[in-house]
């Protein structure tokens, strides 16, 4: 017997009531019984972003609600600063290419976050259209420092933030922190399957919606705005999967938001102590609460030991990206895993080393456990 | 005790088969597994277009699909040929508008499909770089016809089909009738939940892919190309609906794809015959498998109509769109339909229409069953 479960970024492990919620019989878009819906996970999207602004759901993976973002509000050869920290900040570069902007890169090695210093000093030099960035940076294992940023960006600069995977792993409040725009998805901190994303709206800047000269048409907040106004969506949208949407929403306020974000900092702060035991070395250097990324020990063919765990374990961890494929194992700790998850997953790799001939430090596992129970 | 039943043209209704098929377990997208899953589903998707073409699926709308089909393939200052005949004609023209595109619009009145003869004289006026048309309007529940348009469109001419709610309700080929791009989505014939899109290419046309200047990410097929070829999709797809569609496949391939049409077509026949022998009038010149469009009677308000019989009954037709909104009532039977769930559809409607005081001719339902019983 061999349970699988995902240690991975998304996909994430998605629990039976949320799964069996989505098998529910799909109801028409255009009735009340919708619109109720609708507007009850719009308020809880709002908690989680933090916002009183506008949310929309869109129909789409997490890259779909970001090229959201910038054809909503951004103009052709706009001067906009990239704030690059791995796969996702490259994906912005390559999303406002797409639409003929004109982005400053500030790109930092892989493993670390951007630095409040550099964007104020490219800040001082130029004037931007927008700053874009992540909350946390999935391919890295990387949080970055939002809430300073949003104090430093000046008002007329959009601040547009990628929070696919930041969202409910990172404290994170959207209004507060002076975030214009923020993107998120469901397969992540949510704990659903893929296949929405959201995208929340400063309170305010609704006006700027479709001001600018991008085409855009199933993203248009434009037309999301009017319908959205009536409680509907402008498009057939994935009505089950909203059913799942508001299942998790109310499985995790009953957890308590602020304690969702404990859960995973615990977690993280588990997964990090851990490793390090063991004798591995962190990737990132301002490692986010999502997802704890490691480097491979020399010698050892990281990609191998995954697939070893996987096969062996049911144990899903994920593989570093690009030039990192085989070099960085990334344990992510987001969504429907708990302390006892994480416990099980390092034992895992713990055994997985062992057998890849690595010598892992001997008291690095109950050192998880006097970690696990410090935090109790 | 009320059982809601969807005779609406999408969402439609979802078997429980199909529905509990999405509760499985969410896996890892980049995976061996899920390269499987989805080599199952291009595979009989490519039998349910009828073609040797490349498939693309989408997490979104049929409308993305709608896009997806346009920015790939055409550029801005291109014209193009719409043949509108109803609300979705239109939004091709709102697509091909957004993106600056030229189109010269075949504008028919609701209720007609597209004459052929109309569109042979445009073509012999102007080059056009593609021709854009829907199989099914579902708006006004006219099938249109797409072999003799593919007969007659000159080959270094797209012709672009929104089959969206056409596949598997009408008889189809793609490459038998020269189709170059088609698209279609989950929640019509295909008897699943929305949120998934699907677009095929003709062979040979692949290399077509992305020479044009408009801007796309999320919907660029040059990125679904090159994951498609690893047996991936290049965004994080919606998994679980992925799961249904094979089931929903599976089903429909044990069915029979040419039993399918035949079903949509005798259902299409009884609820002609009934509501004619009811007294109504039928909306469209050349009605459709999918979908029948009937005049609501001078005198009753249809959508009061409507709403009476989804809340007395549990049965939803679906309204006119804009200008027919209360004009007409659209009776769908497409996807999860059969004989018995039309007939009880129609007998619902002879109680509603009682009850709003309009005399149905006595002999209709009788009409009903006799047409049926002949259909045996």
């Amino acid at each position: 017997m061999k349970k699988e479960i995902l240690f991975s970024p998304g996909p994430t492990n998605v629990p039976a009531e949320i799964l069996l919620a989505g098998a529910k019989r799909t109801i028409h878009h255009r009735t009340k019984e919708f619109s109720v819906m609708l507007e009850e996970a719009t308020k809880g999207l709002g908690r989680a972003f933090d916002t009183k602004g506008d949310i929309f759901i869109l129909t789409s993976s997490g890259t779909g609600g970001m090229e959201t973002a910038v054809v909503n509000f951004l103009s052709r050869n706009d001067n906009v600063l990239v704030l690059n920290t791995g796969a996702f900040g490259r994906r912005w570069v390559n999303i406002v290419k797409t639409y003929g902007l004109v982005p400053d890169v500030l790109e930092y090695p892989w493993g670390e976050s951007f630095k409040i210093s550099d964007v104020e000093a490219k800040i001082k030099e130029k004037k931007y259209k927008a700053v874009l960035c992540q909350l946390g940076e999935t391919s890295t294992g990387v949080v970055n420092d939002i809430k300073s940023l949003g104090d430093m960006v000046p008002k007329d600069t959009l601040l547009i933030v990628d929070a696919v995977s930041g969202l409910l792993t990172e404290e994170f409040h959207m209004d507060k922190w002076n975030v214009d725009v923020c993107v998120s998805g469901s397969q992540k901190g949510l704990m659903m399957p893929p296949g929405l994303a959201f995208i929340a709206v400063r309170k305010g800047l609704d006006d700027k919606i479709g001001k600018g000269d991008l085409p855009s048409f199933y993203f248009s907040l434009v037309h999301a705005k009017t319908y959205g106004e009536k409680g509907q969506t402008p498009w057939t949208p994935a009505v089950n999967l909203i059913y799942q949407l508001n299942r998790a929403l109310e499985m995790l306020e009953e957890e308590g938001l602020d304690n969702v974000i404990t859960r995973h900092k615990n977690m993280a702060q588990i997964a990090r102590k851990t490793v390090v035991e063991m004798g591995l070395e962190l990737f990132s250097s301002a490692p986010s609460n999502g997802i704890t990324a490691v480097k491979v020990p020399e010698g050892i063919d990281g990609s191998k030991l995954i697939e070893h765990i996987c096969e062996k374990y049911g144990v899903r961890f994920a593989n570093g990206q690009r030039e990192y494929k085989g070099k960085i194992i990334r344990i992510a700790h987001m969504g429907y895993v708990t302390v006892p998850d994480i416990l099980m997953a390092l034992n895992c790799l713990w055994l997985g080393l062992k057998k890849s001939g690595f010598k892992t430090k001997p008291g690095a596992m109950l050192s998880a456990l006097e970690t696990a129970a410090a935090l109790d």
